[in-house]
């Protein structure tokens, strides 16, 4: 197989699968390296798992992943890089949790003090930052604890740490929340390496300071629409990879209409995506049952236009969390920066994000309206516009946030299957990042890692 | 879309994916019925998981599933109808055990009385089968207990509930050789449906009444080939499907070579490899969720070909269960019938097997040969011919014996993803089966299931 130095279409010198911030990352740092890239995406747009839309009156939302942490360093140097402004989430006034009894109940700040459950809540999170503490971040394999805590479920802990059910109730909706499954889905390795990842628990799940406090002015896409837009025609749309053939001396690389031959491959997709991918010869199975144990997520965010943020008048953030046996788990206010209409978003997780999509649209309408009703008001069961997003039917990424190895994968897949290069094949996406793993800026960091990789390890 | 009552090659009523027992099963009720059918194999062989070898000297030797049990009715009967002959599994002398501490003690019958760990193993196993009365083997979701007990895995719930480490040691390696996964890789739910299916545990354990009581004197594939012989030019080999179109009115499938209309698709592939096939329009996510989150298990089979059967001469089974730090997790008599060579049959299951089989050949062979001298003397270490099969490196099935449902997948997509067609997709395989679920058994069971909905709902 031969490379050339220039992109001409069918050999470059490394080829990217995927448009989303790790492959438009890796392409970056290649180009600002001088070596010669090319992006293949199979959908229509750049972004991956973060989507940006504009509604009617320009209201803008985010259909996947949106904000931005003070600690999420490459994301926010990336969004300077190239001018997209941010602004503080909407955190004024009061929070309302919601419980099955009907009453709404509520707090200010970062957490409730006091009401069910809480001070055994609070306990259980310190407990895992302290076993998280533990984790080596950059060889997780390594941890000393890792098959005793790869080989139980979050669930088992729960049960056998935390006696109060309405504390392993409000962990229940941190755990959706955050990892988009159920607690019996992932191991308890698994929430403690992510955990340690972001730098603990409180940044996972707080606004001020931590990983939710900043949006995008033009939405979270709008750092990668810039991104691909320096990266010209580097990057390539409507391209699906099917097949890609590897050998020592480079890949070939197919999509429906071309071949493209190249030293070296980085393979950026969602993992949903790249678990479908061809490969010949067969990758490891170390890799393969990495991927294969590595589930994707189970997310919808549904946004609610209203002609004003009218929640604001009545002293209330917009922010709620849903304890009964509602499908809606979290709601939060994504008006635009400048409040031209009111939105709010809300977030179906997991376990009940399976049975609600599952319903007719009138159905599910119906069903989060009535739970906005239950807690903003009659107002709130009236938008003038209403959208939603299903990531587990997206056709590209099969899911989100983030794919979360099975329990015992960490444990017997994850030295040689976590993000070790395969040949020629090299890996990058978010769930290979050691910072912020499952995140944006930890897809960036992913790329920025693969790049490395390729500039170091190429042949002259 | 047209359908023609010919299997033209292009237009077919049925299209079945995947001619291992359960493909197979599917096309001959479907063809014993009247109703054209066209199977598609993507490899050069009929039988899937079962694929018989013949070594020099003629000796026979299964590389993948072998035996046969005496409520495995319908295995037995498509055997007959093909006159397959069985004979027993060798099973006389003393069966070893073999301990970290070197020592290797001899047992017979069904299991050892006294030794470390045996009373508490006896009472877990019983009380596996008292929880497993309680599953609902039509439909498993409906079983009471479905959340708690697909909520913990079977590592915890073994922790929990048997305080002797011995005991622990000897439910490990059950559940290594009968899921070939570690008991921190399934949910407790999934193992009580698994021994439910089969009618025990004894019986997935077992030789004389049970699933290993007989062999077949061709090679367990023989029966595949009779079937496929009979099925004549509807099976098609070498046909590998990459993509299945699927509407109301009908279904293409398209190979690399040539594009089938169809009525009706059944997928009857390993579960490795349906998840990896590519549907427009997209499949919903329950099913999706329910394949992606069943990943296959690990074992290579092992067969060591000796002049005789020296260990019979011994007074030894040539059975010998290995407890210690080794690679071989259980050893077998592998003998022909006729006894014209003397065989043993090594398996080196789950997270051991990934770690051996990462060696180099030369590493891999010594590790296996050094075990089976500890068993049974230097004899063992000398065999004039060594074959490997590592399923997870097999191309087609992805792994092996199984796919497994991790923890929460049972409670979370069971109901909607285990086996309901999806439109004119029907599903086949083992793992589809209310009975002997992962056996050859359940696999003849689930073609029968899927060719009974296409003949019951059939347009005219």
């Amino acid at each position: 197989m031969t490379t050339t130095s220039q992109p001409s279409g069918d050999s470059v010198h490394t080829v990217v699968i995927g448009a989303g911030y790790a492959g438009l990352s890796t392409a970056l740092s290649l180009a600002d390296a001088g070596v010669e890239v090319l992006v293949l995406e199979g959908s229509e747009r750049v972004g991956g798992r973060v989507h940006t839309g504009t509604l009617d009156g320009g209201v803008v939302v985010d259909h996947g992943g949106q904000w931005v942490g003070p600690t999420q360093h490459r994301l926010l140097s990336m969004a300077e890089r190239f001018g997209c402004a941010t602004f503080p989430t909407y955190d004024s006034g009061d929070h309302l949790e919601l419980w099955a009894d009907g009453i709404c109940r509520p707090f200010r700040g970062a957490g409730p003090v006091g009401g069910p459950g809480v001070e055994q809540y609070i306990e259980a999170t310190e407990a895992i930052d302290k076993l998280a503490a533990a984790i080596n971040l950059d060889d997780p394999t390594a941890t000393e604890q890792l098959a005793e805590w790869d080989g139980e479920t979050v669930a088992s802990y729960f049960d056998r740490t935390v006696p109060d059910e309405d504390a392993r109730r409000r962990l229940a909706l941190a755990v959706q929340g955050v990892w988009t499954v159920e607690p019996r889905d992932i191991s308890l390795f698994h929430l403690l390496f992510y955990v340690a990842s972001a730098g603990g628990f409180d940044q996972l799940m707080e606004t001020q300071g931590c990983a939710q406090e900043r949006r995008f002015t033009g939405g979270a896409q709008s750092v990668a629409l810039a991104m691909a837009e320096h990266l010209g025609n580097r990057v390539r749309l409507n391209s699906a990879v099917r097949h890609i053939e590897h050998a020592s001396d480079g890949v070939r690389i197919h999509t429906d209409e071309a071949v493209v031959h190249a030293s070296h491959v980085v393979v950026a997709t969602s993992p949903g995506a790249a678990v479908r991918l061809r490969f010949t010869p067969a990758l490891p199975p170390s890799r393969n049952r990495w991927m294969e144990r590595s589930p994707m997520g189970d997310v919808t965010k549904i946004h609610t236009v209203y002609e004003t943020p009218f929640w604001r008048a009545s002293g209330l953030s917009g922010q709620a969390t849903v304890y009964g046996n509602h499908s809606v788990g979290v709601v939060f206010d994504n008006s635009p920066e400048d409040a031209r209409a009111g939105v709010l978003v809300s977030f179906v997780y997991a376990e009940r994000q399976q049975r609600w999509s599952a319903r007719t649209a009138a159905e599910r309408r119906a069903d989060v309206l009535a739970t906005l009703r239950e807690i903003f008001g009659d107002e709130a069961a009236n938008p003038v516009q209403y959208t939603e997003k299903s990531w587990p039917e997206d056709p590209w990424a099969h899911g989100g946030y983030a794919a979360n190895p099975a329990p015992g994968v960490w444990v017997e897949h994850g030295a040689a299957g976590w993000r070790t290069p395969c040949g020629r094949v090299h890996w990058a996406g978010s769930e290979t990042s050691s910072v912020w793993n499952g995140y944006i800026d930890g897809a960036i960091a992913s790329g920025q890692r693969a790049a490395a990789e390729i500039i170091a390890g190429s042949a002259p």
